[in-house]
């Protein structure tokens, strides 16, 4: 079990502290541990995809707990993080007679994870939420920290709150139901999480890629439980993004995001485009004389061995400056000057400011 | 100056407490306010009805004082508290490529200040608001204490956050423009504060009505004060309504929602229909031997010579079923079961839970 310390003092920081469960058999906990958290009623928003399973899985527990459950199906895929999916929720939150005795359970991944966290953020000025992220992009990361959205036809996740879960369970053996891409895209985040924090964990994914890739749980569950960790850390420690220290996850992110909106969401996984997107940071990092290209050759084989993309072509044939173009737009740009997470070493990175575009350009064509 | 002082410790509860500054000519000072505060840029969301006048005085003031401004207006009414006025709203921020170091300016009443709140807490994941309330129950009651939302066609306020602002300027020279009938729904929310907070206020409102009606500036500028003070206090000691002190603030309001919902959202006001709800819910008081006769004669006086309504049926023939019906929906009800805030003197008020509907139904009809 992980916990995840939130800043500030007394009562009302320890209220807000959570814990993160990472394991196999959780889905039967679930119910037993949020009715304990003074539940009356719990409503499952669920992926579709996940809805006859695990969802199933989780309401039944939940019903055995003698919690009142409901559950409503969000469509798969990234469209269903919009405007419209929330006020479709709301307003059948709002026809059941949701209180705030109602606890809301998010099971499925990243968009399910991120838009039921922004609707129970929302509605009645704020239920609580739980995870039960079932990809592994979401139990590494997305369902971890607080941050909650949806996106709008402008950009993504430009709407959200930060509003923290009451606990997550991350149950390993969810994973089974996985498509082998969508597993390997979760592996990318892992990657970014030895490159920027933890260079013991860097060799240890060198040691064992085979058996990560082969899915195998001991050593799934040893990744995800180590990366569930650092994340809890560094949210521990800046948990709305203000000393800097959470932005360092946004490795691999800038670039990521361009890729993903000029390839159009849905052509690349997150983790491919993050993928994609660390190999650019490093190449650029490596350009600014930061790190040497044995650092860049380290990273780019682990990514390979795991059958991640580095090659910008894997994007499809996109033109440098309407990369560019993108990044500048991005809102972790300050003014529109670029900024980008760089590592200086394997287990260390930080936010570098005011970057020369004509170094980006080379990065994003470099080979 | 009040200051509103937010619970909690060291950096992060200063950093979130904030002033009300109350008084007259307070336009112009909130451009150098806001550029002390380290703003880069402002948008200011304005209520049609005062976008030439105040708003444009708000605006002038951010510009001088060196800030990028850009207004958007929102057109009167409550029908604006809706999803589509946000999304519109978000969308029109995103267009701006509106950053962390961009300050929201709301100038207006309840519906602005409301909405510009939640739009405020949900862009970017939250950015800055400052309340500039145009309106005396804006001024009284809404821009203080950091509720935000926007109706659904379920019920209002269903969807919101709890987002405090950096300050609020309370102009009182502003309300020179504001129509009677609006003026004096805003009389009602005093009132309250009389009522559940301060006898002695309450004294002193029996004995300045006529001057209030007449808008005597003098007058109009102590109640302003006293009832922001009011209202300051108890949302420092109760953000997020969870003690229950700040849920004595609804007194009268679980009745008048269901007025309001129940009229349609325009036929009443705000403050009226909450003069017919706390005329009801001292009815109730009584039914149960909380107060005696003496008390709701005194309170039914007051709110008549400020010419406000009392008798159920100000808000047209309604049944009172529908009404029941209405309030067990209510955010505030819990498992359905009714719960209303009433007095048990003039001065003192607390929320009482598992009231008798028989009872309810008595006080709905009672003259």
């Amino acid at each position: 079990m992980i916990r995840v310390h939130l800043a500030g003092e007394g009562a009302e920081a320890q209220d807000r502290s959570y814990d993160i469960l990472c394991g196999r058999g959780l889905l039967a906990e679930v119910g037993p541990a949020i009715r304990q958290a003074g539940a009356r009623r719990a409503v499952v928003i669920a992926d579709a995809a996940v809805q006859e399973t695990h969802a199933a899985a989780v309401a039944k527990s939940l019903r055995s707990a003698g919690l009142e459950t409901e559950t409503i199906a969000v469509a798969s895929g990234e469209t269903s993080k919009s405007l419209e999916s929330a006020g479709r929720i709301w307003s059948h939150l709002a026809r059941l007679a949701v209180d705030r005795a109602t606890h809301v359970v998010a099971v499925g991944g990243g968009v399910v994870g991120d838009l039921s966290g922004f609707v129970a953020a929302t509605f009645a000025r704020g239920l609580s939420v739980w995870h039960v992220p079932t990809t592994l992009v979401a139990q590494v990361d997305s369902a971890i920290g607080g941050k909650t959205g949806i996106n709008l036809a402008e950009g993504k996740n430009l709407v959200g709150a930060f509003w923290q879960p009451r606990g997550v369970f991350a149950d390993i053996d969810a994973l089974a139901t996985l498509p082998d891409r969508e597993f390997v895209s979760g592996l990318a985040e892992i990657v970014k999480y030895g490159m920027i924090l933890d260079a013991q964990f860097f060799t240890w994914l060198e040691a064992n890629a085979a058996g990560l890739l082969a899915r195998d749980p001991e050593r799934t569950a040893f990744a995800v439980h180590r990366s569930a960790a650092l994340k809890a850390r560094v949210v521990g420690q800046d948990e709305r993004e203000i000393s800097g220290l959470r932005a360092a996850l946004n490795y691999g992110h800038t670039f990521g995001h361009a890729y993903e909106t000029a390839a159009g969401y849905g052509t690349l996984l997150h983790g491919e485009a993050v993928a994609i997107g660390m190999s650019r940071a490093a190449r650029l990092a490596a350009l600014l004389g930061r790190i040497d290209a044995e650092v860049v050759g380290r990273q780019d084989a682990l990514l390979a061995r795991l059958s991640l993309p580095i090659a910008a072509q894997a994007a499809g044939s996109i033109a440098p400056e309407r990369l560019l173009e993108i990044m500048a737009r991005d809102k972790k740009s300050l003014g529109g000057r670029l900024r980008f997470v760089l590592p200086d070493r394997i287990g260390r990175a930080e936010l570098v400011a005011d970057i020369d575009p004509v170094l980006v350009r080379t990065a994003l064509i470099a080979t």
